[in-house]
């Protein structure tokens, strides 16, 4: 059939199983062949196709509400909702976003990005159904590396305990981003083999057959040891003993299973678990045989071959590369030193680390506030732990970096990667809020550097610091290119750079937004206008020195962050001229205004946003003038 | 023997039983004694006496760690690691702190004050204690309503994954700080009446006795009967399952049981958890039979009796039931309200609300983002979630709060509880990182209230506020005692109140600052300082009108806010006039500095950090001088 042309999922309700599967190779298809233009989220998707239309079967969306957890396996829902159309917008600047967005669709329900959401949202709108007395279906869809997260085990427990109708689909590949770790792992996998275990209960049955009546004692006996058995070994007893009827395990892909259990589960009061068993990356090669998640997203890839299209030039190392390597140069002689994920070790590059030192790695799972909690243990007993974790995931341990972390002023060193504008991930993946979550908690150091060689001199400088915890923020994407020095070298904490000379206006910033900074003020050079730039790469603490000078010799300053403006950097350049009378301070501020940031590539958000070359040229000027003028 | 001459743990390897018996008899009238005078936690320490003693006897600390879990039960070590002496200051000023606190004693190897943190706090430890090949325990004691927590669920599957030594005690009391709910709770209820079913696995054995032998296949399946009825029976499935080796549960006043199980214990490899029943209360009439919560931590009470030591004079209304009792009021007329509560319907007085509208309240337990989230999804239908929480524990859900709630703009009304110094639990509690970290997240409104007066038009305002979420902070304690009104009224968004004219200088302030605001500019008026007081009562959005007035009539401004200064409000004020182009603006700013904050009466803790009267006075003058000068 011509996806294009679907509407809504209605058309399903009427398909044969045989039509269906059909469907899902079309769908199949098309996103391997969508895909490998726009990259996207190949993996998570190809694993749920006949899954995403058996839902759509069996259940009336909107009416009924299927949550996606973390979203990025929605893109077969939103075919079928009637966004197919979109798929060549996928992901970019005001196109099809990569995640439910309710304002794309009335059947995107829940909006995600971020993991184990779907459960508690469930819950909340379980909650509101039975209030209004109203009658649907509510149907989250987790992943088992998400059910590892901590909000999730929180909702887990009190589903149970209230026993709302739920139909839970806990949608198990094996995989997460990386290889799956933790106990709860090692459940699904004794479940996932569950099947083998039939021929036990049909033992029992047997024997218990051949057991003659020796009064209600002994029958007793036998009733627990059925139940026994139906917990252990027909399985899903940890999901039973929490108040859940579990069903499954069965296979994802096949029709029959679904609908059977789909229908058997719309059936049962109180909360259900299914358990559904997927491939990531089903039906297309490459990605079906992936083993460490590369194909978990991808940018775009030859289709006939599955190899990624690279960029024509050879680039400078990625940022989690230079950070993580270098972590593991200083772990060759620093054994302190430990390395820790909460799920990412291949985002962020600790691969290399993780061969050379097993024993030194861990990946605790999707469970960002235990990881940074187990660091901060870790240096309580003198370690030197890396949490190497994304901004946008470190607001989960929000908690865990004033509490644990901060308020005992322990030596962790957190490696805050994809600071700043994310790009195709979007609004709920944008790095931006970690300044102002961080900057007004005591104890911390924070900082970002310019390039990748004064970035290995940071990771250096934090790994040899002693005096609380320290993080530094890097961008997404590659370093610049630039000559690496071969020696370590600590950068003195609270310390400014000059880059360029100037006195009519200084601009202060600090990592990806360094290159604009220049490019205005080399430019205002030939106008008659002479703008100092710093590299600003404390920020926190300030240079306090270089800007006391600054404001005392009356210089107009524009501070420039890809950050949220509020509490950010500026703001900190604010405080400090008005807590030390500089009242007068001529400080203006660019950066990302208060409101959510959408996908798209990074350029046409900074141009949106009016984080440009132009805006910092037209605001320095300003401010340069005015300055003129007065002298 | 005399408590207050105890040094170290040490002299309890060489008491008989019968001599610890004896000693835990002194140690709870001592704390019965010494609470009654300065309060404090005195229903959890009652109940870990026998196991406080126990610990310190079978274990060496500091070299080997035991971990106190939320950490307000750690009293009894503090008497036996030699700090019974400083009882009479506990929880005051300069005092012996409420909570673990590294500084005091070398006994404390980890601070708390939040839930749930000791596992992740043990694991880090372990996984330090086995990489510098040193041979120690790691002894994290954990309660019931601790365990329902997302991080120690986090850690429990970590722990178990990996495989790593460690004693876990359950401290099971049947009752964190209300009645536990969950379906973990359930779990751990059946445990604990497991005793009973020991006859079912008897009842087993001689079963398979009596079932003939028939070959490999049967004999596998009676030995997986018998695993199973261990798993299901014998209890501990739960902690079995997720890879932890399960003892009890056993009686946690009985020291024969402990001292048994302890060993065992020690000599087991792996995670172990031993499952320990104990009374909170335990001893002391009063709080052994308290069902709700009360005896949880209490003020000074008569030690006969347990009469609580009541104030005075009659208090105005606490601010607690101010704002659940005004939700209480308007869920009659709006089915749309629900309240979620983490853990806290006692403290947050949601007792009332509860009794009327149990269908429309929930108590998650200690799962911060569980509630926020269950919040989010009950507003995506359209209902009106109150979510009740301490500023201190909103922390926990901050990701929460910007990826589910303003994210998606919806329309939760979060009541910020205990915001401000809180004083006697000191830092892990004080509620003053609230503005900083929710001030930058777009979308959201933030509002205080100066009186309870407005308070409740406040929560009126909030329940009928239809364009995202909003927020309510209000502080610890009492209200002022003003007059209500009848009839609720809405406070338009964004708007300031002007308390008390003056045109020499400006002092923006809100909430519980708002006294201090006003006796300093009364007694400047009398010696010709003309300071106006404006009841600044959004935080976010400012009242951009009056502020620009202000600002245009380069009136010097003053903020006060008892919060962290860094990312404040104040710094809120500072923004909008630089990004307005007033860059000679006269602005001061008084609040929290970059520090933690102390244990201590709020009095003693606002002077020591300069918020106070004076200080006000101070700085108003200077401004309102200049500005005097420049005219």
């Amino acid at each position: 059939m011509d996806l294009l042309s679907i509407k809504d999922p209605s058309f399903l309700k009427r398909m044969s199983n045989k039509e269906l599967e059909a469907l899902s190779q079309e769908i199949r298809q098309f996103l391997v062949e969508m895909l490998s233009v726009t990259g996207g989220h190949i993996g998570p998707n190809l694993g749920v196709v006949e899954l995403t239309i058996a839902l759509h079967k069996c259940f009336d969306s909107p009416k009924d509400k299927i949550i996606w957890d973390v979203g990025h396996q929605s893109y077969v829902h939103k075919i079928l909702t009637g966004r197919a159309c979109q798929f060549d917008t996928l992901r970019q600047f005001k196109g099809l976003c990569g995640f439910p967005k309710r304002i794309e669709s009335e059947h995107d329900v829940w909006e995600t990005g971020h993991s184990s959401t779907s459960l508690s949202a469930a819950m909340g709108m379980a909650i509101a159904r039975d209030l209004k007395k109203e009658k649907s279906f509510v149907v989250p869809v987790i992943g088992d590396g998400a059910l590892t997260g901590g909000m999730a085990l929180e909702a887990l427990n009190h589903i149970g305990h209230e026993k709302k109708d739920m139909i839970v689909i806990l949608n198990d590949n094996e995989m997460s981003i990386a290889p799956n770790v933790g106990a709860l792992h090692n459940i699904l996998g004794q479940l996932r083999t569950a099947g083998k275990y039939q021929w036990v209960k049909d033992e029992l049955e047997v024997l218990l057959k051949k057991v003659p009546a020796v009064g209600g004692k002994l029958a007793a006996t036998a009733e627990r040891i059925k139940d026994s058995l139906k917990y252990l070994v027909v399985s899903g007893m940890f999901f039973e003993e929490l108040g859940f009827t579990y069903l499954g395990p069965i296979d994802g892909h096949n029709f029959d299973a679904l609908f059977e259990n789909l229908s058997y589960a719309k059936k049962t009061e109180g909360p259900v678990l299914l358990h559904v068993i997927t491939k990531k990356g089903k039906g297309y090669q490459p990605a079906e045989s992936d083993k460490t998640g590369t194909w978990h997203g991808t940018g775009p890839y030859k289709m006939d071959t599955g190899d990624f299209v690279k960029p024509a030039k050879k680039q400078p190392p990625a940022w989690s590369s230079l950070v993580s390597e270098t972590v593991r140069k200083l772990a060759r002689s620093d054994e302190r030193i430990v390395a820790i994920t909460p799920a990412m070790p291949v985002g962020s590059k600790l691969e290399g680390f993780a061969s050379e030192f097993p024993e030194r790695m861990y990946d605790v799972g999707i469970a960002e506030q235990h990881a940074a909690t187990v660091a901060a243990g870790l240096a309580t007993q003198n370690m030197k732990p890396f949490l190497a974790i994304y901004s946008t995931f470190l607001q989960r341990a929000y908690d865990q970096v004033v509490h644990d972390i901060c308020r005992q002023n322990l030596n962790v060193f957190i490696g805050i990667d994809r600071a700043g504008l994310v790009g195709a991930d979007g609004e709920t993946h944008q790095g931006v809020f970690d300044i102002a979550f961080l900057r007004h908690i005591p104890n911390i150091v924070l900082m970002m550097p310019k390039d990748e060689n004064e970035g290995q001199h940071m990771v250096y400088t934090a790994l040899n610091y002693d005096d609380g915890p320290i993080a530094m923020r890097f961008p997404r994407g590659n370093g610049v290119g630039v000559q690496m020095d071969e020696e370590f070298q600590k950068i003195p904490i609270g310390t400014w750079e000059v880059l360029k000379d100037g006195d009519d206006a200084a601009i202060l910033t600090f990592g990806t937004t360094i290159p604009m900074a220049m490019e205005a003020a080399l430019a205002l050079e030939k106008k008659g206008i002479s703008v100092r730039v710093v590299n600003a790469r404390f920020i926190k603490p300030l240079d306090e020195k270089m800007l006391t000078g600054l404001l005392e010799n009356n210089i107009p300053l524009l501070t420039i962050e890809e950050a949220v403006l509020q509490g950010g950097f500026g703001s900190a350049v604010l405080e400090f001229a008005h807590d030390h009378g500089f009242y007068h301070s001529q400080i203006d501020r660019i950066g990302i205004p208060d409101q959510f940031i959408e996908h798209g590539d990074v350029g046409s958000l900074l141009e949106e946003i009016g984080l440009t070359t132009e805006e910092v040229s037209k605001r320095i000027s300003i401010l340069a003038r005015k300055k003129q003028q007065r002298a």
